[in-house]
């Protein structure tokens, strides 16, 4: 028997269950691996000997692999666990590969971000020191899109064209009134400002929203902001405005409720940047100020995934396997982008220690000069991830996913 | 010359273009009216002389009016202008029927809610008053589904689809972490719970969630909802829980920030229903505690609408131009159930002054005894209405809508 395991970890994309599609019918198709089992809740479910047969699960159901392909979040589920140094506890890496050797598994992927990464190398790393055998290969993906040396992560498309779709439907939601208004809506993304970039894309030849972008690669002045806000505010009705939930001011303070007066009082939890705002400008206009935060739907709306996105995820899935196959090891899969347009791009592995820990934010030349939105080379980069619609099944009038039964877990 | 005038107003919602393509349709298939004008956000449109000539905008254009069944919000705008009674301002009703006179106008059709239908009941008791020949017809609208004398209102089942779907998105979203956590939706429906009642139908044979409703029908005890999700925390992981935003206690306030230690400090206007809960939850419980509100999303998520809802509300539009020309008038259009299974539904026209000011919430039954739940009778109710779905164009990767430019003013 010649086997291999595959886990997902961080939090949850759209498109991270399409690389494990991808990492299946890549076993399959390849006939490299006997058997490719599914590793619950990330390198927690090897230490705690929780995992499916994905092989048996899905051998033979096609049809079940493509509903995979569609389900939002992550049929493995997720675990936020950090592997300690080697020095620190070696034990932990001799249960892992301890498993590995009872299983006669000859190859671990782990589709996941950034941690996920660092995961990868110190596994690749213990199997060399003690000349395993086993391949150890990252997967990328991550709505946030702020991983090194690819192009872009699996997962941020979908969410760009739900970022980017959402922008627009709520610009028309906006319009119908004739009273001036400001409308903030708040997009995930910490340190990087890719997802919040997105919303460039809503913009028509009828829509100019959002009016504003911040992203958090740039210092956020509330002066230079109230002040944007006034002057579009003197020539047209509606202001809408992208902003990314990291942005901080230039002491590198998050414009949180922190930097609201609840927080005075202890309440910083209430309140959101979208939220803290939304209570700034109220304190010093006269119009109506709503502030919307697309929360969790930014990473699950499966029912809107980009086609790109998707094919991608499952292309980098499959072409893992090949890798390890291969004899590869200490990798990550990565898109090289060859042209814009006509969008081509390759499948290429690059060493995951150059991944692993690092993060990639949007360079200044994606940013105008105010810092308050985005250039065209922006939009050219963006345009191409959100492109092609995925054939949803419906039933019962609800969008149909695989079933995640085993990780609705009853104590 | 014989034309006509449509207008909409209230709240978006995802099908009330819908029924403005009805109109449009009727008026052009009828050849009863010669031209339908649209007045620009709602009867203001009138008082100041703004509107468009539909009928030269949409003839021999099916594929516009196609595209204006798809498009979210009003292509007309709305507003939120309440008709003065005819004592205290008899101006202004003998400036709208100078304008119904000059334009040769002998039926106006207004879409909207409850506020809408009691400028529809003014209307029409000043035109019997002066002996005027101009029927006054009113199209039900609104996410909430709140109004009298009709099964439900056109954008409910829309509305209830988004909603249910993001529901079932969420969980998957939730599912994946092994850690206890609480999930609180806040859905819009200030005094009716219809919406938040619809996260039910997120419910299949993998998927519980939501585990507890609360809708603002029954007195929201806080004591009583902790009890409840501690319970659950003791047998399962996740709790995922739907709350209206306008639930309130046994002595009618509203639970959102007014209710959370933040107010105390003045900062209300920071938190929702939804943060209110979750703040509370977090002094007692030492488990993940989220909160989420579907804002606008829910009522303008065209690319996800009820294909069940959209035709319904054209089928109102169409039918109110025939119920004009036959004569009627003082009326309002409304759906009568006949059968839910299978599920049929007819159109027919009731006296207007028994829905404007009044308001339809969800009835005993269909809430269970503990008010933390709804019955199967309210499944069943709702099942219908988020049924099929619409094919949506993309273009670019984005849904493509109908321009509103005419609505995005510039000062």
């Amino acid at each position: 028997m010649k086997n291999c395991i595959v886990a997902q970890s961080g939090g949850p994309t759209v498109a991270i269950n399409a690389s494990l599609a991808g990492v299946i019918s890549g076993v399959m198709d390849s006939n490299q691996y006997d058997v490719v089992y599914g590793s619950l809740n990330g390198i927690t479910g090897i230490l705690d000997h929780r995992f499916l047969n994905l092989t048996e699960l899905f051998q033979g159901r096609e049809e079940m692999r493509k509903r995979l392909i569609m389900t939002p979040a992550m049929y493995l589920g997720s675990c936020r666990y950090k592997l300690p140094n080697m020095e620190e506890d070696f034990g932990v890496y001799e249960r892992i590969f301890q498993f590995f050797a009872e299983k006669e598994i000859e190859a671990f992927f782990y589709i996941g971000g950034n941690d996920s990464m660092d995961t990868v190398v110190k596994l690749a790393a213990y199997a060399k020191k003690v000349q395993s055998p086993v391949r150890v290969i990252g997967i990328p993906k991550t709505i946030d899109n702020d991983l090194c040396m690819t192009d872009h992560t699996p997962g941020f498309g979908s969410a760009a064209k739900y970022v980017a779709s959402t922008f627009l439907e709520i610009a028309h939601d906006t319009y119908i009134y004739k009273v001036k208004s400001v409308t903030i809506v708040e997009v995930m993304g910490r340190d990087a400002g890719w997802l919040t970039a997105a919303s460039v894309l809503a913009r028509n030849e009828y829509n100019t929203a959002p009016h504003l972008i911040y992203l958090p690669e740039r210092a956020f002045d509330k002066e230079e902001f109230l002040a944007d806000v006034q002057e579009l505010l003197s020539r047209q009705h509606n202001v809408i405005v992208a902003v990314s939930e990291g942005i901080r001011d230039k002491d590198g303070r998050y414009i949180s409720a922190s930097d609201s007066a609840a927080d005075t009082f202890g309440h910083s939890q209430l309140s959101g940047t979208g939220k803290a705002l939304e209570s700034f400008l109220n304190e010093h206009l006269d119009v109506k100020i709503r502030s919307i935060e697309l929360n969790v739907m930014q990473r699950c709306a499966s029912h809107i995934a980009s086609k790109t996105d998707l094919e991608e995820a499952e292309q980098l899935g499959r072409r893992a396997v090949e890798c390890a196959a291969e004899g590869q090891t200490d990798i990550m899969l990565s898109l090289r982008r060859v042209s814009s347009n006509p969008y081509t791009v390759v499948c290429e592995s690059v060493p995951v220690c150059r991944v692993a820990n690092e993060m990639k934010i949007v360079p200044d030349t994606f940013i105008n000069q105010r810092g308050n939105g985005v250039t065209e080379g922006m939009v050219e980069y963006l345009k191409p991830l959100i492109q092609g619609e995925m054939p949803i099944a419906y039933e019962n009038g609800l969008p149909v996913y695989l079933s995640v039964e085993h990780l609705v877990d009853r104590n």
